[in-house]
């Protein structure tokens, strides 16, 4: 657990580092289930999830909707000098992810400082600030899981970054894709993400498809090659999302991402980083999108949260779900693990929690339900016929002409000399679901 | 126009061949804009659309739901001997389907006639019956779109066909499937479709997603191999579908199949048929689905129907909606059309449609309605300044840093020289949706 | 707990009585959480839930979907004879429901027995059948939770039953509710439900929506009058579902149900029986639904089940997720339980689980699950700060200008005279959500 | 048709009046179908539409959404004084309104002038403004449909207006409405409008949702009382919406609020203006929340505008699809319009339109497709056969036994005697459709 890093003064006062105090304990600033050194499945805590607060919902975000404006007052976001403001933010943000104990953070470029009116003023914003996060992260011990860059919200790229149809725009985003590769590699980041948010379109009559998705490959292609070229060894991640603000996102899902990353020749340096609300948002469960990232060997790294299942917009609530957390931790678990990422909370507190100490309780809880989560799916695969159960279904392809089909040495002629009504075969889908909730 | 065929007696009596009056006509039984002959875009209506009844819907679906038994009384469905039924049927299937006018049928392998309880005798029973169809298309020229395996219905596909656990069940797959092929083959079909109704899960907590996608992809790799060796020709189709019977279905969308087809190199021989409802059930338009199809060079062929929009299942029903088939028209005229498919009716009458003569109402509103909005479309792509105005958002990349861009020329770092904020560039949807309506 | 009821045979073979044996237990075929005589909140387990058995989906729904039949095999559905096959599918459910020690069951008239092809057989069976359930009952102590006429299922009702356009049909409807509500009286039925699969529309086009709700009213009127008349003292209860089979289901929600009881007249008779897979089409939380029929005094009982939130259609899953249901159940304590009804368990088994004994997993995993979790929700109820910290949020409202305003004292001048800026108060969501899962 | 009204400079340079000049012009600038004098079942189109210009969205939102800021430069938002600025943009306004001939415009408070940082200053402001738009709307003869305090956006709603859990923000909401409500009547609004927005909860586990409602009919219920007091004689209109920004809005539906009004005893005073994106959300066709309201005789007035079935969130975008109006425009002719109220474009331009002519296009385009639509729908009821064959459906109830049971006088056991199996009737759904594009 790393020391409580402050700046110039103290932000969350009150409140000091969260500790583990065990499920009993009735304190809301401690957690029940979460002990970073404790060992599940031969790693402790800590090194599976790689928990990392995200600087753009928990020091930036006020909490402004479509239907209004900011609620939340931040004590950090006073000066109206940028410089002086983004290093009080960032005070603040090494503050609450020292107390709450979270090895890393994640951020877009100007999430650490506000943008300026010209280019070039802002990167000399983003150079001055990354030199001082590199002294509280050493200050600190808190590690960069991953960086990117905001390719979104400017109005810029209202009609696409890397997709737009003017070269000019696609140009600028090139810069700025530069910046935030340069700031993520000298801050040693692990990681970097591409997450498209205006990389689609708002309506297809105006939109020439496959043009804008080559040039997406395009953009990609030459990150990649810069990146590599000035020595960064990590991994590129996209971070697939349906729609929202695009009425469609290229990225729409895991494997519309896989089957672009083998198009475009990318597959050795990308891999995926999955998000709760995305994944549900494109009719799949998380489970559904971690199996299908981890089984083409591309399951990066996940950005923790959840929707609503009755509303069709990115909620990005803290996850709560103990059943969905229990089955996405067994696909986590029988998987391996994430390929060089980890969990990033990209979740946000609702409009209408204003209190400093609500990032806590959502951190908290949110850090518990994982950890608690991983425990069940745990036990699950060790101390139950689960893994058994699924493995025996599939067992006539382990031998005889099963495995000769599996393996391609079969004709279909030869194959349908084999074929004849046979006795069916449960598939015990309540029986298996039983035995998620015996370990919960 | 075919000529009426007959068997012994008339089923549909009191309607004759459904003729073009033009859109004056207040005849229910004529044709207001599908004018077989009629060049647009230089060639037929009936050579661009390629009309096809779906046998299943049509003759075989009697308006069952999951709430109640069918509806509908066929007067030819009242032989108990499954051979003569099956004449009567198809009897009854020839006469509407000369009457209203297609070209073409699609058929699954036990629409045909009914399954027999044995293998062997089913496979008896097909061979009947092709025979008759056999003699039917020649008498009447009605040719065959395609032909598919119904690898869904049978109790014995209830965890799958390919897909399934059991390589016993694979085998039985693997014997309808060479039976199906056998068939598509014996009666010319231009094409043969896999819909994979229970290749999915219903749940993951019993399924391996990835031995049992290896599975499909081995199974469609023999399938090839098997119609290729007897001398077909024609192209294999996949149609997504994201769920339902299954909980998800592999072949979830357009974007889906085509990694899936990259990755088990099958790009050659396979190609997409897309439906609307299910586009809409994957929450995409169809033009999504058509254009992402048609830019990797596989809109192969198209079930038309619709789905509605407040409710969460394939309902099936007749395309009516112009503006959405307009916009449809627009992408096929734009890629040229269909590559070797055609338009299949794969819409059912409402339970509530029990009518004889319903039937003719929906397709000839389906068949009016597809061919208004092509001659909509094609006026929208000729005499308005739309391809122009869309081509002219995409002109920086024709020349120049743009032109270099796209062919891979830059580095990130040129580019990232070449970028600075620019004008915005509206995106004018308004406009563009304005000329749409212009020409409805 | 009833003693095990079998007739000529034993169907359920080498399960005996399903008994509690605690959450350490690893016997499949036990409670883990279930005691039915363990006390909570004042009540009993049993008399909280009045757990009652679907007829419908547990001993007569082979699994049949809208793309192939059934796939359970009955072994008391062998019998060609009506009867005898009535009476044998009754002593299988009355061996699974006194082994799974449920209290009682529900049916639909033509769940006990198969309707005939006219409607003075189908009365005469229904006789028959019932006087053998009166045996039945007699001897196990099982007892009947409600009655229903099944007004959808019959090709009759494919335009609406009392919503038909055509007055035949109406009739013909009424005296098939009249058999119903006869039998439910005749077997001491503690409530009687309406669910209108088939009052509503297929499309707008053809339908006076107007008319055909007024129709509906009548229907109901008449219904409660006769029954009244015949001495039932019981409950009338309005099923609500959002559509599916039709396109629109008049009793839409429990809102749009309690708007139209109150313009009706049947607020004194009827209340809600609330589904939850129900509740999520119609995109609410069952908690919404449980709320707002309970804020009305209208919560009458439950149908427990699931839907899947990425699918559209009533899938009607046994309960699984913690999460929820105790999110339900602190409701269900708070409004002091259901107004006469109990827990049916309308939820079926997968299509592919095909074993007898996945009806038992199913089961008892359903009850388990609402036995731990009302068990969590009372510990949240009382032994956490959770009622205190809301209640607390509306104490303004309890005393002075806020009392005042809340009883109608207050003018809006007088109201508009004490508005003024003031500090925001976080809602601290969560912080409640953290409060939940810390009693899970 | 107004003349233009400019202010002291012209905001929309080269744009002059909008008029009509028929389907075959191909001037963008004007309209197509919306000849204002034309007369289509008995009133000139101006009368039947009565269209309304949002202030909101077409002079104050500059395109910003939850992913950037936004994107449009207005000329008239430059003067950093809040009164100038206001004056500014209503000179804008007028000028767009005048120039695209609406005879009406619709405003919530602070859309005319920014709110201040005290409510006395606010209401300040506010009276300067009216003053102003009194003059403007003197000399352009535009008039107010609706007027409405935006009780939303302002952080102090964020737990609800009427419905906050803290009394201090009701009666703070009971000012700012007391304020809209007179501004309303000094400019002679027709009607007054109530959103409820920030009605509804983020969270049922913090919520009393029975107090919250009832605190919400007892503020309708002073408001009503509070400007009958006044004079204003014109319609209350609450408007639906089932989500979004809360998880779930009281008002959710047409059936939710007609059942709220008839509890709290409202339907004299209170009628709903529907939303087409709102009825869309809530999974409702705009027909079906239409045929609802002016069932109960509440179809006051419409917001017009259209979601994206795809998306699951308000896009609020202009009107397109011609099937949906037409049907749309057939419920209005049936029911003899609007009750008061008339056709607000409650719809705003895609972030990416940035062109000041982008709204002109818009309102052109949505003015056209509903003249076009009306004469469509016009044209089925009077020339076609629809609604001879729809009255007929229900010409049963028209006369003996039948009337006598919509009419009440038949005992359920009466009607069970007239009840036997009858012929099926088809409900013909597909040639109604026909029809209707038969007149397209």
């Amino acid at each position: 657990m790393s020391n409580i890093v402050l700046g110039d003064k103290e932000y969350f006062k009150g409140i000091g580092q969260v500790k583990f105090e065990g499920k009993e304990s009735d304190n809301p600033f401690a957690f029940k289930y979460y002990d970073e050194n404790k060992v599940v499945a031969g790693k402790t805590l800590k090194e599976h999830f790689k928990f990392a607060v995200a600087y753009w919902h928990s020091f930036c975000g006020t909490g402004g909707d479509p239907f209004g404006p900011g609620t939340r007052v931040f004590p950090w976001a006073t000066n109206s000098d940028p410089y002086q403001a983004a290093k009080d933010k960032m005070d603040a943000g090494f503050e609450f992810i020292t107390k709450i104990g979270a090895p890393y953070f994640c951020f877009h470029d100007f999430d650490l400082i506000d943008e300026a009116d010209t280019m070039a003023e802002s990167q000399k914003r983003l150079d001055f600030i990354t030199d001082y996060a590199k002294e509280k992260m050493a200050e600190s011990g808190v590690k960069l899981l991953w960086g990117t860059a905001n390719l979104f919200s400017n109005e810029q790229y209202m009609n696409g970054a890397s997709t737009n149809p003017d070269f000019k725009v696609v140009a600028r985003a090139g810069a700025q894709l530069k910046g935030a590769l340069d700031a993520t590699i000298k801050l040693d980041g692990e990681n970097y993400v591409f997450w498209g948010g205006r990389e689609g379109y708002m309506s297809l009559l105006n939109t020439n498809m496959k043009r804008e998705i080559d040039h997406l490959g395009q953009f990609l292609t030459m990150a990649r090659d810069y990146a590599r070229g000035q020595g960064f060894k990590g991994n590129f991640f996209i971070e697939p999302k349906p729609a929202e603000p695009t009425k469609h996102q290229y990225d729409f899902d895991a494997a519309t991402v896989i089957g672009f990353l083998r198009e475009y020749n990318l597959m050795d340096d990308f891999k995926i980083n999955l998000e709760v609300n995305h994944a549900t948002l494109a009719n799949h469960t998380m489970q559904h999108e971690m199996e299908v990232a981890a089984s083409a060997g591309l399951l990066g790294s996940m950005d923790a949260n959840r929707g609503d299942y009755q509303n069709g917009w990115d909620t990005d609530q803290f996850p709560t779900n103990l059943n969905e957390l229990a089955e996405m931790m067994m696909i986590f678990l029988e998987h391996g693990g994430l390929q060089g990422g980890g969990i990033n909370f990209d979740a946000k507190l609702r409009r209408n929690s204003t209190d400093l100490d609500d990032l806590f309780h959502a951190h908290i809880g949110g850090m518990d339900n994982f950890a608690r989560s991983l425990m069940i799916a745990d036990d699950i695969l060790t101390k139950s016929n689960y893994s058994k159960l699924k493995a025996d279904r599939y067992a006539s392809f382990d031998s005889g002409d099963g495995k000769s089909f599996e393996e391609g040495k079969l004709t279909l002629e030869q194959l349908a000399k084999l074929g004849d009504n046979t006795q069916l075969t449960s598939g015990k889908q309540e029986m298996f679901e039983n035995i998620i909730n015996n370990y919960i």
